[in-house]
């Protein structure tokens, strides 16, 4: 064994250090295909590489959506003909620092909110939040779906991107960690419960989108809409997730993980000391609760990157922070303590920053060892939104599941090999 | 015994039914001489009836800096003298359905929140919330604290009524027990924990707020106070709490508690089946956390009639909805959890609408019963401030204290004599 204990320790220490230290500050809110360089008829989508053949229903209904709504197509029947026959091509989001939920899809128009590092530099992304139900990232992609998109990109993106860059202009921006933090304090998991992330951003915004200069009745809309949509700080929460996770990524000699995300098909993952190389295994469905008229039956394998979020320590990892949300994502309380009680197991370290006040303000686990994956048989938990398997339906519940053990077995061999361990 | 028990409980459960079902709905924000009819120079004051020279140095610091505002005296010596001379007339906010924090000092000009009980149709009243620190309430009234009082006075309360006149218009206006509900499921108590409630409050306004037609800067301004100050929403949850044991108030037979307050001299309570006779005791000197600089020696004795939470059923008897409080007010989290087991020993009832989710989503305990603190030896815990005893100072701490048991002991003496029990 060529690699000694002692210098995998000292890589997780500095990765899970470099994750806690990350300061992701929102600095912008504009089209993809200006601050990702995204270009022709390129989607981008949640979790590990897909082929459109290989796509499950929900993710070829956000497809699908995402060509009309870029106007490379008219109909479904178009749409799916140019996925077919090679006309879109395919990319992970992951491949472009962004992170997007569910379905993830990101087409050149789309507004991103951008993110930088204040500490490391990098920058991340991810799209905008519709709400919940009858929306594009579910796999609905009807009229009142791809209105709403063009709504929000016409009306409500010029208006936080003003926003961003008042804040920027008046005090360095958004910080997301505090945000978090302070979030963590009153009952969000920032995965499946923003409320209070929500309010604090409403709280936080508005002394800025006041002056953007907008007309009242248009920031009356988007603050109505703010107002309406519990998860509107998901995504930006997802890109923090990910900045923190890049910040940690791509130490040498580390086994922590620095990416887990699903695509509906496949559930991947990326370790620090593996560079972007994705172990994917088949992906599993969700337990939870049904929105009324819907069953497991009628359930979707996983998919989303907002695993983003457990694998930087919060989310179901800071379940016990967020008793409230079993009653979205089902379970008991004592459950949801228990959940993250068992993530310290696989874990290298208690965050700095994020704590949990009923833990007598323990920090949240974080920074998943492949090793003690291995070692527990412990699989990293992720709290989630359920997808109905066909395409054009949308959202059908919310539960919890268990990341495949598969992924962290291959990847644990391949780090073997990499390092003649 | 001329009343039976069964005539006791039910009244009791009337008393209670009637607070968890009052509605509390925030309907304007105008000066006290107008919404309630407070004339020359009379100023309402916390807690029971109170003579100038009984009162504490924070209570007098609060007298002068209203006399101050109001022009009635230009320095603190002739506002001293006018109250000396008995010019200044004293009244109790709960005698005119209001309750203020900390002194509760309401002056006619300043703006008052008016909330209408839509189930009972009651109006309650409290004042704006100026911060923590060097702050009226907390007996300070240097120039800074009245310049501050005049801004808010001018700028921040045409705003929020233009902001609830709209709201009213649209929706029915803002109502404060959802807004408390939910609160608690996001680590507020909604005593001395505020920001999920200041929060949602800012979420919530922002679609009405930018249509008022004021300007931009204005606007910004408000905000930002709004923002910076997580106490925001503390007056407002206090007026809903006097909404909701107004309407508890006055049952024949019951011995339900429906005031509990405190002067900074006195502490008293009232009892729903005696009606507006005050039972009080000498006010004990609270325990806590202490700002820099100060310690327990500089601690006034508690004050405010911000203890219509605990009354109401939330505030210190939703402690272990709010573990991070214990960061603010001391304790440990285990402890607050304590109290709220305790307080349902001297309850009626379990909150149907205040659900704690760490107690797997038990209500709240609610309608302190005369007779049980009486039976356990058990008084009702606030979560207080804590004002410096000389005037002019302003806050120094916050922490815990429990109401005082003569008073208890002496209404129920009362009651005995009223019903011949």
């Amino acid at each position: 064994m060529t690699v000694s204990k002692e210098t995998v320790e000292e890589a997780n220490r500095k990765a899970v250090d470099r994750m806690m230290d990350s300061e992701p500050v929102w600095v912008d809110l504009a089209p993809a295909s200006k601050k990702m360089g995204i270009r022709g008829k390129t989607l981008l989508h949640a979790g590990p590489p897909l082929r459109w053949e290989d796509a499950s229903g929900p993710m070829k209904g956000a497809i699908i959506g995402a060509a009309i709504y870029e106007g490379w197509a008219e109909t479904e029947k178009q749409a799916a003909r140019l996925a077919e026959e090679g006309e879109i091509e395919l990319d992970c989001d992951h491949h472009h620092n962004a992170a997007g939920p569910m379905a993830g899809v990101i087409s050149p128009s789309m507004p991103v909110y951008e993110l930088e590092d204040k500490k490391f530099g990098n920058r991340t992304y991810s799209n905008m939040n519709e709400g919940i139900g009858k929306v594009l990232r579910y796999g609905a992609y009807s009229k009142e779906v791809l209105d709403r998109l063009r709504w929000m990109s016409g009306t409500v993106a010029p208006v936080l991107q003003a926003t961003a860059k008042g804040m920027l202009k008046a005090g360095g921006g958004l910080a997301l960690k505090p945000m978090i933090a302070q979030a963590l304090t009153m009952g969000d998991d920032c995965h499946n419960r923003y409320v209070a992330t929500t309010s604090l951003f409403a709280k936080q915004i508005a002394p800025f989108l006041v002056r953007t200069g907008f007309d009242p009745k248009t920031l009356s809309e988007v603050s109505r809409f703010i107002d309406g949509n519990n998860f509107t700080m998901l995504n930006m929460g997802m890109a923090a997730g990910k900045a923190m996770t890049l910040a940690g990524h791509d130490v040498k000699y580390s086994t922590i993980v620095t990416v887990m995300s699903r695509n509906g098909t496949d559930a991947g993952i990326w370790v620090s000391g593996l560079g972007n190389r994705w172990f994917a295994a088949k992906a599993p469905v969700p337990k939870g609760l049904w929105f009324p008229g819907f069953t497991e039956a009628d359930a979707n394998p996983d998919l989303g990157d907002s695993s983003i979020t457990e694998t930087a320590g919060f989310g179901g990892f800071a379940m016990a922070a967020a008793p409230a949300i079993v009653s979205w994502v089902g379970g008991s309380v004592q459950g949801a303590l228990d959940v993250t009680e068992k993530m310290y197991e696989i874990t290298q370290a208690q965050h700095r920053h994020f704590l949990i006040p009923f833990l007598d303000f323990r920090g949240t686990p974080v920074g998943i060892d492949l090793r003690k994956v291995l070692k527990t048989g412990v699989t990293p938990m992720i709290n989630t939104g359920i997808a109905h398997r066909k395409a054009g339906i949308g959202q059908v519940g919310a539960g919890t599941v268990s990341f495949p053990m598969q992924v962290f077995k291959d990847a644990f061999e391949a780090y073997v090999d990499e390092y003649d361990a």
